[in-house]
């Protein structure tokens, strides 16, 4: 556990369930003496300050980054680059720029948008809930949750240490990573599973237009998937677009565990598939 | 709702969950005298006289069913038509002999194993819990459930009604389908995703080879998938030998679902994964 940062002046751009949740775990801790959230929704900001989760709200990002010392970017993963360039030449000496967004290798070339005084740090809360918004921000949702760091050659020590401890005083547990590594790692334990999600889902409502009525039947194991493949679709498609080497290469490992064991069923091999269903179970019990 | 019947004597052949919840809910409805277990673990049986589930037991089946005038098949599908064809000789005319298995095309062949003046109806609750075994029956499993007869042209009108009501007797909503379309029906809602999950675990564990630790990244997505995958691997087994074209022809056409999302990832497609993932969106809102 480090020291603790404090923050003069934090900037959330993005005051949904992951920043405004961030926000609430800072405040809470005293790590932060005042909260400028920025938005394109004014009821949504509007809301923010009611919920005592900023202080105060503009709509003008270069003016609401003058002076601070954190920004944290929590908007959707394909805005971060552009908005990086935009605030760029407002951002005081020794500012630091973070994220939440779920794919890094893309994001971590802020660093190269940014003026050399300024630090960013990628950050990528593996936190949420079924239901987003900032009505459903809550402090305590990074509890014991991991999040991963994405330094590179270039990171600034200091500032990462300042984030480093800012995520671990809202109770994740911090671990520093690679960004393409982690690219990797999302692709294959979450974005393939989402992606399998929908194309499962897609499947049955193809099938239901010469079969009416066969998603009434669904029981446990669609159900789970039509949860999943209920995410949001700007989000998914974003995450598609910027992962898309790992994400394909996933899907082709995919393809091909899908084949084998299409092959075993068609050749009626019984014990190839007990094998196959015997070795996923194990996972489960090791989980 | 149908005039609930009367056994005197069931046979449950497979004391586990379901053989012992359906034992359990015509016991509490007062719809059946006594109650024999027929299997092969001896503690199990003794578990589920304790439990007041059966009345007494015995390993050898040919001497249960004798007199019995309702014989539940309550075992691994695989096992049902070998085991009609071991009982028919003993069976009593008008006796009825029904299963609870997930598969039915293959099933209702039965019938023509059977002596002539034995009847038989296939059935399938759609009903479970994560765990099995007879410790986990209880009566209330199936209420509300659906619970699928599958009637042929030689189904006998009075079994079928008997059977019914038992079924309605337990508070599960009965439907009666074509077996082939039974069989078409949970190939696409149950038997495919199962499958898809076992592929996606899998795919995960080859990945672990090369990439140590990558599982523990697992978050919301691939936990789902992993609680899939632990089911029976015996019982999925048998259930993808047994529907085996149903689900060979389910497993092309989500393949093709999967090729279309991958093709639209590799051209950059945004406006088409939007839509992809905005369909699969609206079938959860819609259950």
């Amino acid at each position: 556990m480090s020291a603790v940062p404090h923050f003069r002046r934090m900037v959330v751009v993005g005051v949904g369930l992951i920043g405004g949740s961030l926000a609430l775990a800072c405040r809470e801790k005293g790590i932060v003496s005042e909260i400028v959230g920025v938005g394109r929704g004014e009821g949504n900001l509007r809301d923010a300050v009611a919920l005592n989760i900023i202080d105060k709200y503009t709509s003008k990002i270069e003016e609401a980054v003058k002076g601070a010392d954190i920004i944290i970017l929590a908007t959707p993963v394909k805005s971060l680059v552009r908005l990086a360039g935009e605030i760029g030449p407002y951002l005081s000496p020794g500012a630091i720029v973070t994220d939440v967004g779920s794919v890094k290798g893309s994001v971590v070339r802020i660093e190269d948008i940014l003026p050399s005084a300024v630090h960013f740090i990628g950050a990528h809360p593996i936190a949420g809930k079924e239901r987003s918004g900032v009505r459903e921000a809550s402090s305590g949702i990074f509890k014991g949750a991991k999040c991963i760091l994405t330094p590179t050659a270039k990171t600034n020590p200091e500032a990462l240490h300042a984030v480093q401890s800012m995520w671990e005083a809202t109770g994740a547990r911090v671990i520093q990573m690679d960004p393409a590594k982690h690219d990797l790692i999302f692709a294959a334990v979450s974005h393939l599973p989402h992606i399998v999600a929908y194309a499962i889902v897609n499947t049955l409502l193809d099938l239901e237009r010469t079969e009416k009525g066969v998603i009434s039947y669904s029981a446990g194991g669609f159900r789970d998937f039509t949860r999943i493949a209920a995410s949001h679709p700007e989000m998914w498609r974003d995450i598609c677009l910027m992962n898309r080497e790992n994400i394909i290469g996933m899907l082709e490992q995919f393809e091909g565990s899908i084949a084998r064991l299409k092959s075993l069923i068609q050749s009626d091999d019984a014990e190839g598939l007990y094998r196959e269903f015997e070795r996923a179970k194990q996972v489960r019990e090791k989980l």
